[in-house]
């Protein structure tokens, strides 16, 4: 995957996730989001920091104790472990493309 | 800096490198040129392995035996540690804004 705004797959399903590089206790990945959000009774919660950029489309981002924003592309958010969060919608018409880096 | 496609300064004499997230042995950067390349007698070169993405703009990067390429929006490339390399252009009509991840 030389280009992360490129090389999507056919609409899934469900979103895609493919890791672009790890080394060093760091994991960069990228997400393509096609219309999904997350149920309200699964929220995301992973045991490290996560950074996520959006790098195409829009989204909503739902963080337990911080509230709702909107996010468009340049957009970046600082997710803390253990805090459970939900993407609210993502576009429908086109892809959303974001960039998570995992502090592992 | 909320968004990373925003918030430009104006145009600079030099590149505008400004710190996004630093933890654990990583620096997430932004870095913007406004039509600058490196001097082929003064390479950046830095100690350990960085990833760059380019998030807008153009620009031609030479890596050391590598040769060199062309970068669109959402190319990425792995740069070694120790490895002379030189942005050979960036736009001139536009800001290049890229993302660059240290693995300190």
């Amino acid at each position: 995957m030389s280009n992360l705004l490129d090389d999507l797959a056919p609409r899934a399903d469900g979103e895609i996730f493919t890791e672009v590089l790890a080394r060093n206790g760091v994991r960069i990945e990228r997400i393509v989001s096609t219309g999904q959000s997350t149920p309200a009774e699964k929220p995301f919660r992973q045991a490290h920091d996560e950074w996520v950029l959006l790098l195409a489309g829009s989204a909503g981002l739902r963080i337990e104790g911080e509230g709702e924003r909107d996010l468009r592309p340049g957009d970046h958010v600082l997710i803390a472990a253990n805090r459970a969060h939900w993407v609210t919608r993502t576009a429908k018409d086109e892809p959303t493309i974001w960039l998570a880096v995992h502090f592992t």
